[in-house]
């Protein structure tokens, strides 16, 4: 931390401060300037930005000099990626890339199951299906529930494909333990601390999706939920924040996938489908993730999209999926990732 | 909804829309224009936005003409506002103003006790106090938990003050029923709908923040969560939503309160504490929010706010407090309401 | 500035640091962490910012500490108010509010000469009315130009009052300064660096807008371009920013009065009018804007706004306006403040 | 335009609006359903936005059913992209990328020489370079003006490249038009509606890049204001747009380039320098830039970065250009592009 004081402070205003950061076991050193005094607080930034030092006389600004979170850190693992592996599937890795397809909500065994069969063939890693839906109204349709996880369980023993699917709920915590092989966390529960350490607690790999109004700091804290119950298995996933363009639904933020590898060791992907909302732009922005050097991609596919009861625009179709697994894949290629 | 068309859209891809639109038993009404044609489609639009007509061919927009909210409407209750009371004080109503104030987080029951016969004093209506504080960091401290609720339950009988405080999880909610008179929803929780549906049953006033990048509307349809419960007594809180602004912690959208006051039966108060982060702003917030119209506010109070162990910046100090009432009050008196 | 290598600095790096601030005439402390190491660079901030340390090897982050703008900072007065007349009308003061109205546009001499009147009797102090108008759309209607600004001229010697009108295009600035009192600098041309210093030179108050998404540091160094030429005489104008939220056209930022009158010495005003787009919001968000501190406010007014060829839906009602303006100088009162 | 009436409109209040409408000569439908009534309103956009019918008695909406940008519009068009030449470079063809690059600003000739052989020698299409910087702090460097244009003339004809650069002022046009071969409108001109209206006239082409807060839609019309004066030679660039996100410098919304191929006939190119503001992530967005289907990117190089005057960290380095060259235009050639 760096405590700016105002040009006004006095030299007691600037003691009690460095009093403040003492009593609390911090290092201080005083750095005075020609128009103001600058304090350096190191070591323990957690406890320092709790001494809440803005509200001091004489305080203008305290400015945080060190990242606030830690166990997402690349830093901690001294730049070093986390690899780890789902079913046989390698996340994280230089030479991997991981496509994720599948319905948005499963619907029926045949629908996931015409779904699946589709993307299987075409080389998709995982398969995602919506069980549970968190919905914005309470009059939509909100998913299939524990149905769903045994339509995914018998599609997956058919398939050999991985299943993804999202917990809503601490209380269906078990259910998905067994069901499901990665534990999706959505964008609106991403600050939802209890659901956090329960997945951390769950023993599963996690597929953590940024709030749609998060930082990229405030996902790597997140993270650091799950990480610190022992699980080291995160995916973060970059799904579209909110901004003032309302073209499409969300704005990608794909400078967050070259800025995350930068700043922590966790497997980053990528969700173009639910970031546009509109299924013509979810090829190029599949394309561009691989191209900016995501570790995969998940994406929504429908056999008949246009039946299909939520999120119908954004679904790629079933037929045209072979041709865009091959388009991300030779994109991907280029940066010397083969699907896993 | 409107259904409108691209300039290139045939006959054909016209009569599908139609179609399915029927077959949703949706009355569509053709609208052929100089350029391109437009489909009114009257009835059920949560129904009609599962079409996922979007992705039609020949489809260019779907443009809802309905408000996404229902039980929360200003129109459903034919513009009369709910009014109600929490023990005593009324809420809501016309001629009322309630003034929410207490510590960020509850500490000790001395420092509750403190702060509560300062504002009690001072004629605040209600008590706040957190017990388990949602934290963006899991290294942070995280609040008292039961002893906190406790400590409230004392204070409470001590000053006559009913109790608000933040229910973080559902398998606190009983623990909660017993000891606050209104049942927070945080900010983070906003869409968590799953503790809407729980707060919905507990049979308290529930006190909803908006969350922080959500659109009015999406708070009134978390509004919608809990009322379709049959717990009507809401309290809607604007509590300042996230921009590119850094200068304030949050962009307070005080023009939300009139607003809401359109389009919504609900009581509607504001935060100006947690929304600047800085206690020099929130006498003059608090005073734009009672000449705005707010039904209230609520703001974080401290004996020795310096010495707090979260939030310390945005708290008022104690001492200032009796002359920071008296300014609120006046304001709202301006507007024909005194402190409830 | 404070430059924080990362935690695998080696001494060369930060020695390249020091020797790249020493050689810019810069002092340079070097304050070694427990996992970091600072540097803090007291002096000359605009020639560190232009060093691009950031892309120097081991290098984490550049932190300002000081504030960007210089000439409008509060600092700079020692915390005294900049106070001025125009015609008589006194602006920034502690015990005058400055109520400006009138047309968005000026469409004939009887509409203008109209609301005019009324403004004046009900206490304005100045009237506003746009020559020229910047519209997003070429096709848009764009402003009768000088023939505005003859209008108002007649105007101004019939009621007295000072007369604001928007400057568009330096080539115009001459006439500006013939025929108007204040000069206004909208909201898209905060950041026009060659009309701010055309303005600055001009000699005339200027009524400076802050940009849809400027942030307040941005504004006030938009100030220093102004002030940097001599003029002194400089009112900032919040008008509503941009942000996720589309229920109003922008989003208010009240919180920017209260922070404003902190950081810097010029009078603030608020534009209610723009930043709703509703005048049923009007009234509410004025009296608001009052109850923050502002020194003034500036709306729109029309006779009869469904006839006006722009903006309509924004404009006050000219029958309305003297229960509005009595409802805002009654709150500036509580503030101590009379209708200047 | 679609008016939808509050559901407790009068039937004269619908009449009213109707009766407008048709005055302006525009054909209503009206459309009653359950709740409310619907207006459709079809012909002459512009005119019925200009009525202002959102204020008039029992009117609730207003809903645009059609694009308000026209000259811009790929309907216009008929989807067929526009190509055109710049000194034999093709821009906006399906086979062509076009690699411009060069420094951020012309600080000597040595210096603007030897980043041009190295652009050039690595297959650069143009050559960028600033003369007239616009800086958010009038006390920071401004560039060398006039001056800055010999240098890039000379250096055009060592190296054969057409030369991009920034035009600030009207002032500056006549030179512009001498000395370089695509003048660019920067993100805080984008609507400086007197500058679009002077390159219209110019008759060069121009480098159209977005306001940092500007929506697609407004990129769109602003490009209509440089169309309609007959300049048919328009190049879009998406260079970032400011969010709640600070982690980066913008947020590149990489999505607007396959948004802008469907909705307009211009070529669309990126500029991943200004918007991430660190040379550590222009490679990944360049290549993201092109596998999403962009026309072109622009990027700032330098041979010694850390000794530029400005912008210094989003600077590539010169050695480390021709990597980065090839590294583009294997994305670029995916989509069967060949640099221009």
């Amino acid at each position: 931390m760096m405590v700016v004081m105002t040009p006004e402070a006095t030299p007691e205003q600037i003691e009690a401060v460095v009093r403040k950061l003492e009593a609390r076991g911090v290092h201080a050193k005083v750095m005075p300037g020609e128009l103001t005094t600058a304090i350096g607080a190191i070591g323990d930034p957690e406890g320092v930005r709790e001494l809440g030092l803005e509200g001091l006389a004489g305080v203008d600004q305290v400015i945080p000099i060190s990242r606030p979170y830690k166990l997402a850190s690349s830093e901690l693992s001294h730049h070093a990626q986390s690899v780890f592996e789902v079913d046989g599937r390698r996340v994280g890795a230089a030479d991997t890339f991981c496509l994720i397809a599948g319905p948005c909500t499963v619907e029926s065994p045949e629908q996931t199951r015409v779904v699946a069969r589709v993307v299987a063939e075409a080389g998709a890693s995982m398969l995602r299906g919506g069980a549970f839906k968190p919905r914005t109204s309470p009059f939509s349709f909100q998913g299939l529930g524990y149905d769903a996880l045994e339509i995914l369980t018998e599609v997956r023993a058919e398939t050999g494909l991985p299943v993804v699917s999202e917990l809503t709920s601490a209380q269906h915590a078990d259910r998905f333990a067994e069901s499901v092989d990665v534990v999706q966390v959505g964008a609106r529960n991403m600050q939802n601390y209890g659901l956090l350490e329960v997945v951390g607690k769950l023993g599963k790999p996690v597929l953590l999706k940024r709030g749609l109004s998060s930082t990229l700091d405030e996902l790597l804290m997140a993270a650091d939920y799950v990480l610190k119950e022992g699980n080291e298995r995160v995916i973060l996933c970059e799904r579209g924040i909110r901004t003032f363009e309302t073209a499409m639904r969300f704005t990608l933020d794909l400078g967050a996938v070259p800025w995350l590898k930068l700043h922590t060791h966790l497997p980053v992907i990528v969700d173009p489908s639910h970031a546009s909302g509109d299924r013509r732009l979810v090829g190029p922005l599949a394309r561009a993730a691989a191209a900016a050097g995501a570790d995969g991609i998940i994406v929504e596919v429908a056999e008949d999209p246009e039946a299909a009861l939520c999120d119908g625009p954004q679904q790629l179709y079933a037929k045209d999926f072979p041709a865009f697994a091959a388009d991300v894949a030779a994109h991907a290629r280029l940066l010397s990732k083969e699907l896993a």
